[in-house]
């Protein structure tokens, strides 16, 4: 498909380490020797595709919509069998949505949002269903949190996840501990689909796709066939029935790439097809990409709840600027933009993209000052995150429950098959007179 | 406790082993050179305690009950931590009772009957509740069984391990893949234990145990945390409530004495107590100890299912025996008891310890025939057997309901404590008065 010899060749993780090697695993992000990701031999390394202009048109061609800023940015830059994905959804056949996050924080910040927001781009452009699985059993396996914390930090989490604008009608999040069991006297279906990867996955194929040891508890090892479960339709009898094969694309970032490797390795055991994947950069810190972002430093990264005024505070204060030292060597060098953050920061979250282009050229010739971006992203952000805010505001218990209840949901693919039927009664002409330009902004 | 250093020791399957010795797992039974199992050094290796006529008139004592043939016989032979918990249960301090079953075959034979017919008889003994997990997920992880072939088994299974003649009013019956998530929006008490002893086990500890290795599956590896947890009271919120410390005993063969080694290591930091065993011998196929019954031919075992006329034609044609060759040489040296599998059978299964005895005197002096030890044997097992069958028919769909409903069970432990009073009340002159003889059969 995406002419990969095997998915489970040792990945970048587990080849022999150069000290300088980049080293990207789903517990860990290390940039190279100067600090920073090099995203293209990372895809190369993982064996995915690239997102490339005539793809993206695609999506617009088959949505009918403009491409979302991540798309056409490529911050959502790596995919595997997206194309046979849209080759099946241009005839009619459609697919659902699967996302996640594992609740390992109170707060979300803005790297957490972005599969998110794109998510809900997806749900909305392609019409189609998406599950979205809060891990709260991962991070109870992987850190010294407690189950009924874990659990606590899901319920939360969950809050911020649905502001970001799901479609509650053809959505459905669980988190995995209340989820596991579902089914009852009819039998657990995600748990059946749990012990199936399991029973076709051994500790040898694990160890060479996540880097985990014989020292790595038992539940580590187990983990990643919770993970793939959802990746196959019959783990939502509630959503799809007993049917399999119903096509599964995971917009996530790219980190979680070794999972959706040993999930495409045994989805023809399961009967299923192979998931595919949009894949994202990441999210820089405030202080860089060789930063981290993290709940237990504020200074590292915007938070959901941050006030207009934290935002504004953390952006003049700890975005790290690629500007020259003094207002005279800015104006004579120009900014870097391959290193500045408030210039990442705008890539991911600034809509206009004349006024995008336009910022990169002036700061990059040294006639805007880093102060005059740093205060055009704070406006962006303040109204991002008031935005969030306000919504979340309105997510009471009666919200999460439309979202998280195990009920009926049938006609999930009908907005899918009308979109269908819209696309085979046009002409080619009359798709491409909606494209907007193809945003030519250089990109990282 | 048993004064065992560690509970993780490499155990017999894990020693360097020589081509001759005894192999005993969970998923194995192979006898030393001579094909018979040395039981004596299968506990020693295992680190468990002897069963001594001590510690039956102990138990006799406590429950106010004549001991259980299995039990005096010491078919129920070894054990760990028996005595702390028969301390504690003297001074009103209840336990529950834990078994199970791995759902592999539509019938059960009479060697699964039979940590069943001594559950039972330790429940109605004691007074206490039970809980019975039946492992249908373990079979699709080690088996190449289906999970829907796997749940209906469990389903069958629990009709017969219901004719048992478990007290309905303290019995919970669970297969594995229906109660994983048992909980639903209050999270899984069951999975969330699963996920704290996974988080204590690592691969190292789980394939010291069990002789694991990296080519097996990952469920096989996270399967024993699965087993560990009904050992834990508060797995079952509707039985016990979140009560932590509730002690637990299992009755099993001694070949699932892993699983409770690595139930006992984590005990402590789940915050219970160690689980206490009471561990079985096994029950020898016909064709003796050397050989295995096996659900696949019908001629090595007797099942619940067999006609009184199967029960005969098996015992008279299959079952090995340890008499002369010709008649002439039997009366003159008699049987050798020690590979005689009629008289075996006897052992487990004849109530009568006084005929039990006169059989083994006149058997071994050959006096008696083969024919006509086969012949007594026949009638306990047709009997039994009979009994067994007319106790399953009436087990209903309703019936397996009341058993395996998830539902309040209040005042559990009100017998236990009720007897706990009795005691108190007793003399220690009364508690011997109703003793029985000291059975002085000598035994394998």
């Amino acid at each position: 498909m995406d002419g990969e010899a095997s998915t489970s060749a040792p990945a970048n993780a587990t080849e022999q380490p150069d000290a300088n090697d980049q080293v990207i695993t789903p517990w860990d992000v290390k940039g190279g020797a100067d600090g920073r990701i090099d995203y293209d031999k990372l895809r190369r390394d993982f064996g995915c595709a690239e997102v490339d202009d005539e793809l993206v048109r695609r999506i617009e061609r088959l949505t009918g919509v403009p491409a979302h800023p991540f798309l056409k940015r490529k911050v959502f830059y790596a995919h595997r069998d997206l194309s046979p994905l849209l080759d099946a959804y241009e005839k009619g056949e459609p697919f659902y949505l699967y996302t996640g996050r594992g609740p390992s924080s109170e707060n979300l910040h803005l790297g957490h949002l972005i599969p998110f927001q794109f998510t809900a781009w997806l749900q909305r452009a392609f019409r189609v269903p998406l599950v979205i699985q809060i891990t709260d059993d991962e991070k109870a396996l992987w850190r010294s949190l407690k189950l009924e914390e874990a659990r606590r930090l899901a319920r939360e989490n969950i809050k911020d996840i649905i502001a970001c604008g799901f479609d509650p009608e053809m959505t459905f999040i669980f988190s995995d501990i209340d989820h596991m069991g579902a089914g009852g006297s009819e039998g657990s279906a995600f748990y059946c689909n749990c012990l199936r990867i399991m029973s076709m996955v051994n500790c040898n194929h694990v160890r060479s796709i996540f880097g985990l040891t014989a020292s790595d508890n038992i539940g580590k090892i187990m983990f990643p066939a919770i993970q793939a479960a959802p990746a196959f339709s019959d783990s939502f009898p509630h959503m799809f029935g007993a049917k399999k094969g119903i096509r599964c694309l995971v917009p996530c970032a790219i980190d979680q790439d070794p999972y959706f490797r040993m999930t495409r390795d045994v989805a023809q055991r399961m009967g299923h097809k192979k998931v595919s994947l949009l894949e994202s950069r990441f999210f820089p810190a405030l202080q860089g990409e060789n930063g981290k972002m993290s709940a237990s430093d504020p200074t590292s990264a915007i938070f959901v709840t941050d006030t207009a005024a934290q935002i504004k505070n953390k952006i003049n204060r700890y975005a790290f600027s690629g500007g020259g030292e003094t207002v005279e060597e800015h104006r004579a060098i120009g900014a870097n933009l391959d290193v500045d953050v408030p210039w990442k920061y705008l890539n991911f979250f600034m809509e206009d993209d004349m006024r995008l282009r336009e910022i990169g050229r002036e700061y990059g010739a040294g006639r805007m000052l880093t102060g005059e971006v740093k205060k055009e992203l704070i406006g962006v952000l303040q109204k991002m995150v008031a935005a969030q805010q306000a919504r979340r505001a309105k997510v009471d218990d009666a919200e999460v429950a439309r979202f998280t209840t195990v009920r009926p949901m049938p006609d999930l693919f009908a907005g899918a098959r009308a979109r269908a039927a819209e696309l085979a009664a046009m002409s080619s002409v009359l798709f491409y007179s909606h494209q907007p330009p193809t945003n030519g902004i250089p990109w990282f």
